[in-house]
């Protein structure tokens, strides 16, 4: 066991991925699960968003009408999953989502956000209609116009901040293959080596 | 609203995408979400084994002694989600899992699942330690020989019964987005289309 007071190993592990992979759809796309109201399991793919600051923390956007939103305020334990089939690794990360929304004291983090959307995707936020749609649809309307600060913020757009505590890191290519188990506690973050 | 007596609809879409993408890795894996004994969500990619027979209950191969298999047996509700990156559309499955062990009556089909498994891939089964791994790696063995029948079956090689109850079909490519809803009740499937 390798005792890490930080989020550096994982962390990095990731960081190379995305970078080997920033070419591809499974560098954008991520699977998130979480429990509903009827305490049933549900996932959809959402765009990764990049991460808090020097934290390990993913962030995701969301319109503050999905679903998701109720199942995460009566429980905010989530699960993700991002696999990545050209170099045959798959992440899971375990953890808790914060909700940051209009009412939340992070605004500064939510404006920053906000202002990094196309205008398309600022305009979905308006809709009558609210849909895991919005955030999986974003990243394909780049193109448009970006970042115009002086379009108001909708009240709808909302950050997830995805908190993780646990990293289970599997690795097929290499035989034998590579698993490998972060867990964080009060003393930092633990490695243990398991056996794939 | 329609009304539809069978899987007709929602299978002929996903069966159609699969031909599509069939040469892409996207059309082989999926992520299974379940809940586990600390009521929290898990999510794992996992391989798609087929079709039960005509029907649209989806197939996945485990290990008995893998972690989902006690996280099931509590609570057997379940949801797949399968992102396909080309066509940019998702599937998301509702429904409930049927472990097929040694000791179920469907012993015909976990011996069909069983002789199409590579050589390595049943000696998997035979390994100390149980895993996702298993499952995730064994297409990526199907070069080695193929079917022997004379290999005993392990006992721990369970078949999942993946019984569709709901399908959400989202599909991001057209303009306007197209969202279809298919839920099967007493009066067989229903469909809708639901604003994206």
């Amino acid at each position: 066991m390798d005792s890490n007071r930080d989020t550096a190993t994982w962390l990095k592990k990731l960081q190379g991925v995305l970078n080997d992979n920033q070419a591809l759809p499974e560098s954008k796309y991520l699977q998130l699960a979480t429990i509903n109201h009827k305490n049933q399991p549900e996932v959809r793919t959402v765009v990764f968003r990049g991460f808090l600051e020097t934290t390990g923390s993913l962030l995701i956007h969301t319109d503050i009408r999905s679903k998701k939103i109720q199942d995460i305020a009566a429980n905010n334990h989530a699960q993700i999953c991002w696999y990545f089939s050209q170099s045959r690794e798959q992440f899971r990360f375990t953890g808790s989502i914060q909700v940051i929304t209009a009412q939340s004291k992070q605004q500064s983090l939510r404006l920053q956000h906000w202002q990094q959307l196309s205008e398309s995707a600022k305009q979905s936020y308006f809709w009558d209609t609210p849909g895991e749609i919005l955030a999986l649809d974003d990243e394909f309307q780049s193109h448009a116009n970006q970042s115009n600060p002086t379009q108001p913020m909708s009240d709808n757009f909302c950050v997830l901040l995805f908190s993780v505590t646990e990293v289970d890191h599997l690795q097929l290519k290499p035989t034998p293959h590579i698993r490998n188990r972060f867990v964080f506690n009060r003393h930092g973050w633990q490695a243990y080596k398991v056996n794939p």
